[in-house]
């Protein structure tokens, strides 16, 4: 999906897909949204396989990808890579070139490390290939929902501020919300959390960077929060109580942004960590929306690259 | 599906369902039995969307589930618990929240802690719930599939005499059946089984408790035979050869009920255990037609929860 | 399928099934990809349930099963061995009992054991048995797929002289293709491999067998490599690059064989093992449409045993 003139064959990343590309994706995944909820969605992607591979165990996004997909009347696989030919030797390269054979149209792919999918593109004969998010590098379906979420419950994304906190150097979630926000002329995007968890001064030029959360959130009209890994928490110098006192939401810190902020995350939540209950399950909060927007935003993508 | 006058939107028990809900069930998945077996099955649960959230492993009920909901044209996603977020510390509410908001319509929950399925379906905002078995409290679409069985082979319930054996205490298979049967007017229920499997003796008021199975099985119309988990075997005081020969169904013991007795096994079988073969392939064995029936009793329990 | 004048209704083993029988799948193989390829397959076994029972994993004939029985409407159930009734005790006999009871049509059915596919057919009513595999005995689908491949890369079958080469004594893959290649009227079927990967004298006894690989290549219209298993590796007296130099299949010692020979290899490939990549890769190598001819030989099977 990068070449300005040409029909894009695979989604790896937001970045470079372009403002028009995005705005036609958004609109898609809101009109199938109109004709799922009317009862009304047709099977655009009958006759269509697509073959799910996740390298890294991921049953809600796995899930959203399969529902989109199979509600469309494609036919869903989910390769089971533990039990597949690649445990026993096979490369990655000859899997999915025997799955093309089998005429599979569109490979949905999550790995640990990022650029699997690109390499997996360029490979392919044929077939699409969508990243359903690799290492820290991309998610940009999740981006996509993102977005659409937003625009639901602002009516716009340009001008808007955009507060990320947490890990945000090893999330490919907030990459992937950068490049999108970016593309759609959000006013000021704002990354926070401590500083062992900040991007590389270099990465994200057009951000503000902060460690302090009370002054990111700030006048935000946009809070993503993200999903603190037990991982990376262990390699802090503080405890979760202590993380949650400096980097996560409740009411009160709420309260420093717009009175109309929406609040977002992109899940699974750790309640009490980097996100107060009162908060996930408030009016503020978009939570769910997201969840419900994945479905459409991918079944939009899945379209674009599958329709003949 | 325990208010009288409001239609019921979950399945969490056959107790308090109530005469006239049960046989029209029974009527319905008999009604769907014939017109499967006509090649003819609408596909009433188009557009729909099957969770299967099975917490205990149980690929037996599963796939009768997963066969019921697909024969009526509903999409199925099988949940896998182990990669799934509630393993990453995500709250069971959460990951019901999350796919619920995927416009999933039901749930079918398999949970070996007694109220699971009434604790979610207490936080559905819109989906059905259906237990598929919750520790020894219920499993009503076993206790629906037996009366079917026994209405097919006996013409009625009403009047009869049926014997439960085994480990009564710890089934929920047993107690589903006994609140089935007792709501169409069984005239005798009988409980049998070791002092140390039977259940409190204030539980079942309505039922007559033995622990001499011969007379037990004496003049019974039906006899429904428990699976003995080896885990309970080690905690007898005898062997698998006594338990055989006190609580184990064969041929001879078979001959002191009527001769039209129908035995009965929810299954999977312990032959030799429990029941002999010569019994459970023999001709007054109903096994395999309550294996049949399961389909078309979970195909009428989610038509009634879910048709539109 | 063992019977002349009765239709058949499992699939075992391509022996004694017959010159006619297999020309009849074959073409209706070729029938169906047409369809496929047009865009035009009709849901020939609508309303008929498949269920993959692979006892050994194999993704990529399980996922070729799937999508031959999916696409051709069936519903198709992957039955989960490892948390089955089988694991708890039941007889595999029982279980299969259960999915026949549940209306399953047919089984596809994998095992490390001889004879599990033969057994659980003596057992079944009324399904249809496809042995997927069982132990070094069979795998007929395999063999029907390479019979395919043949005939669309020289038009023919008979007449040709093929080479088999690699760990022949324990493939099913071999037996399956030496049976087919014999009903076909293949010209000289040649095993070659290390004495202690060969079969035993008398088991093929219309076959011609060698240890000298540049010998079994000579002249060859065909060339059927076979994957190494590391198990076998390590019982051998030597190691793979001598394994490599003696039996793998490179460029140079492919020139040996006919200008226009055929290089087929079931999968996985060890590449540099007992195939190089030049010829993995090149323009003589068949083994993609190999995979993708399995998916429309087990469309023509299923069909053949399933349809009404």
């Amino acid at each position: 999906m990068s070449k300005p003139h040409e029909p894009p064959r695979h989604l790896l990343t937001l970045q470079d897909l372009g403002r028009e590309r995005i705005l036609t994706l958004l609109d898609r995944a809101a009109g199938l949204r109109a004709q799922f909820r009317a009862g009304a969605l047709p099977p655009l992607l009958a006759g269509r396989t697509v073959v799910n591979l996740f390298f890294e165990p991921s049953t809600r996004t796995r899930t959203s990808f399969e529902l989109a997909a199979r509600r469309l009347g494609a036919l869903v696989v989910n390769f089971d890579i533990a039990s597949s030919s690649t445990s026993k030797g096979e490369t990655l390269e000859d899997t999915l070139a025997t799955l093309e054979a089998m005429d599979a149209d569109a490979f949905v792919v999550r790995h640990k490390e990022n650029g699997t999918p690109a390499r997996l593109a360029a490979h392919a004969r044929r077939a699409a290939v969508l990243n359903a998010g690799d290492g820290n590098h991309a998610h940009p379906t999740q981006g996509l929902l993102d977005l659409l979420t937003i625009r639901d419950r602002k009516g716009r994304v340009d001008g808007l501020t955009v507060t990320i906190c947490g890990d945000v150097r090893h999330s490919r979630v907030a990459r992937s919300d950068v490049h999108g926000l970016a593309a759609l002329g959000a006013g000021e995007i704002r990354l926070c959390g401590p500083a062992a968890l900040l991007p590389a001064a270099d990465e994200f030029q057009h951000c503000r960077v902060f460690e302090d959360f009370d002054a990111a959130v700030e006048g935000a009209d946009v809070i993503v929060m993200l999903r603190l890994q037990k991982e990376r928490m262990e390699r802090l110098a503080f405890d979760e109580d202590t993380y949650f006192a400096r980097y996560g939401l409740d009411a009160k810190r709420l309260t420093r942004a717009r009175p109309d902020a929406v609040v977002m995350h992109p899940g699974p939540m750790n309640r009490g960590v980097e996100i107060a209950s009162e908060v996930a399950d408030g009016a503020q909060s978009a939570v769910l929306e997201q969840v419900a927007n994945g479905v459409f935003a991918r079944m939009a993508v899945l379209e674009a690259l599958l329709r003949r």
